[in-house]
């Protein structure tokens, strides 16, 4: 089956194509705690706190992440959120923040293409100047450092986005998240039933191992839930593997079609311009 | 084959035995990082850094994990390290740090006692108060804070240990050293050729996932080698399990065998007096 074709259907999705899969929806409020605040001002917000150091807070998105069985079909990420907080003399700052981004096991150019090429559609619809701004943010955001590669090849990722005014950035965010099955769905139907060897699937496993680094150690939600009393755990890390793989020293060999993913992670693409 | 049946050996350990062992010896020296020394003082470290705000360092350690294929023998980990600090004023700071703890997949009572009775053997031949410190210690360090549970069943642990004397620690430290083959291999003999069903396979799995949250989330030593420019990402993951498993609001039955354990990973029991 091609991209154009919405009739190469797959059923029972749930059972047969996707490994693990959830859908989180999330309304949290009460006080900042010190670390969460500690970390929103180090990205360069002015949260001035009451005497009694209190920042009251309300957070609201949807999220998801798709793990398919198939090492042919790339795993999908989307978070779209909403932040308040109140500071001490009254002020209300808010933000929105979100993005849509694909890992795949395997590189494959027309998927790559096509799912760029959809969120820079929607993006286009707003600002021309938004697409290359988030797609370079979302690049550095997924970045594992400790290993010079991102998790995957990408989408678009934004955070503390203010302006031009809270219509319209409500307007974008909605226009991101009516791309998220069109630029993810038609991928899933071309290769959910592609044939794959032993040795594919346990190079997805290793490329899971990485996933779950990135969540565990740098990913900005995972750690805001961890430190957040009173989050709901199984919600914060429903978005791991259910399976991941290490092996001491894996390299693939030059040439290899792991290789070749494996370049792209350390340097990102353009794929549309 | 009990505890005390040494010829009840097991061949071929490294194929037959283990699922993924290693052993790191490690000698690291350069420039504290800005981050590290944050970390370092945190714990309440006065470090004085030069004008530069450089801080010579040298470290070194030998660590060791070994998880098991069979999930009735639980994962072993030690590590054991002495750090130098010089400051600015050119006086030098030491001290000593590490550990051995035990991390099974089921229960055995025995067991636990064995590798606990092990241990205070050798911390109580130097001060019979060094035990039940570095015991709690141990029990506190390995907590995974999101899930209210231990990593495993302890052991000992301590850090930042610079008296009484530079000579008496280092005696100590070796006793630590000497004491971790005979508080482990015997539960290996007694266990390797254990029967287990898919299922306990399955929760083996489950809790090699909470083995990479703590060392992914909380663990010093891989903080300090992620911090560490330059250092051997592979040796400093070598700990991680080669798989682990993720499931979505798993919970053992009421009575079973794996709440049996949760319970001593939620509640940690001294096991010898």
């Amino acid at each position: 089956p091609s991209l154009g074709d919405p009739a190469a259907g797959c059923w029972r999705w749930q059972a047969e194509v996707f490994e693990k899969a959830g859908v989180n929806v999330s309304v949290v409020f009460g006080q900042l705690s010190e670390e969460a605040a500690r970390q929103m001002r180090s990205r360069g917000k002015s949260l001035k706190a009451s005497a009694d150091g209190k920042l009251p807070f309300c957070a609201m998105g949807v999220s998801s992440v798709i793990h398919p069985k198939n090492p042919h079909v790339p795993t999908m990420h989307f978070n779209y959120r909403y932040f308040e907080i109140e500071e001490a003399d009254g002020t209300k700052q808010w933000w929105f923040g979100g993005g849509t981004d694909l890992t795949p096991t395997y590189l494959n150019e027309e998927d790559a293409v096509h799912f760029h090429k959809t969120l820079k559609e929607a993006c286009d619809k707003h600002d021309p100047k938004l697409y290359p701004k988030y797609k370079k943010w979302c690049d550095d955001y997924f970045f594992i450092k400790h290993r010079g590669e991102r998790r995957g090849i990408g989408g678009i990722f934004f955070d503390d986005v203010d302006s031009p005014s809270k219509e319209e950035v409500f307007q974008f965010v909605q226009s991101c998240a009516k791309a998220i099955v069109p630029c993810y769905i038609p991928i899933v139907k071309k290769h959910c039933h592609d044939s794959f060897t032993p040795e594919e699937k346990q190079w997805q496993q290793l490329r899971r191992g990485r996933y779950v680094e990135f969540n565990l150690i740098y990913d900005r939600g995972t750690k805001f839930g961890l430190l957040t009393p009173g989050s709901r755990i199984e919600s914060i890390l429903m978005s791991l593997p259910l399976t991941a793989r290490w092996e001491y020293m894996h390299t693939p060999p030059e040439s290899s079609r792991e290789a070749e993913i494996l370049e792209v992670l350390r340097n990102p693409k353009d794929w549309v311009h």
